[in-house]
């Protein structure tokens, strides 16, 4: 398989240091793609886990993809672990889910990065949890965007341009 | 119509000096968003001219939607002028051209950027030109990206991970 080799620009390597904060969003804001949110927090990550009980309808599958595709671009993660719930309604459903993650895991090995998926029957809550000693407790998880009413609209693919939902992301050092 | 308060992360801010340069991507090659090629050079703009004569499939137009998006990006554009061919085979398509740009207008007017499209029969080179000095010659136009076999892809979204086809950009100066 032809690994990525991706010789960023220097420019995608962020000089800023993270820090502990409460970051309220407001309903309807924008500024916040998950490059902006979570970039520096990412410098020096080898392993990524991420709890977050919906990653199942398409949108939330694609929402999971873009903060995979950041971890690549991350280029010091080599492992990201993803704890969901599964869906426990409709067959056809859950195998969507399944058959989407596994498009992402084998895309992943591309990059040399290895995602594992862990289904819990009780989770709730939403966190990351990165390697560096960072832990990010999201009230929606990765689910902070809004819908566009169509696909040729500012914010269909940037997602700095994309409005938000209200929503409180605490970034904190793990004791 | 509520307009975009973007209040943008300081490191979307480019600290690069813009130079000139022939950049030959090579067939596969990986690394080139627009963000990462063209960032730089748009610090300032106020307004960009692109021409480019294949805007008309889904395709083209999402990648010059995107193109748009990271004008919106960089702040201080406020005019946007595309010189394209319009489609003169099927109704149904010229139809589809006019309906997504028209789309795309009118979403541009909410981070307060004109977009005005001019068709030509006889356009056929690839050029941005940007009002700071700056004129970018692109062999293939914006259409660098090689498709993906399916959308749970890394590089779906993010195109510093998009395979590329082999082409030239040049970045100089206007006389």
């Amino acid at each position: 398989m032809k690994q990525i080799r991706l010789n960023l620009d220097p420019h995608l390597k962020s000089n800023r240091k993270p820090g502990n904060k409460e970051l309220r969003i407001t309903d309807g804001e924008r500024g916040y793609s998950y490059r902006t949110l979570f970039f520096d927090y990412l410098q020096g990550v080898k392993k990524v886990t991420i709890e977050d009980s919906f990653i199942r309808h398409h949108y939330q599958i694609i929402n999971f993809l873009r903060f995979c595709e950041l971890c690549a671009i991350a280029d010091t993660v080599k492992d990201i672990n993803l704890v969901t719930t599964t869906v426990d309604c409709a067959l056809e459903k859950k195998q969507f889910q399944e058959d989407k993650l596994n498009e992402i895991v084998e895309s992943l090995l591309e990059c040399e990065i290895n995602l594992s998926i862990e289904f819990s029957n009780t989770l709730h809550d939403r966190r990351i949890e990165l390697d560096n000693g960072w832990v990010i407790t999201l009230g929606r998880g990765l689910d902070i965007y809004k819908p566009l009413e169509h696909w040729f609209k500012i914010g269909a693919n940037e997602l700095d341009l994309r409005r938000c939902h209200e929503t409180t992301i605490v970034f904190h050092r793990a004791k």
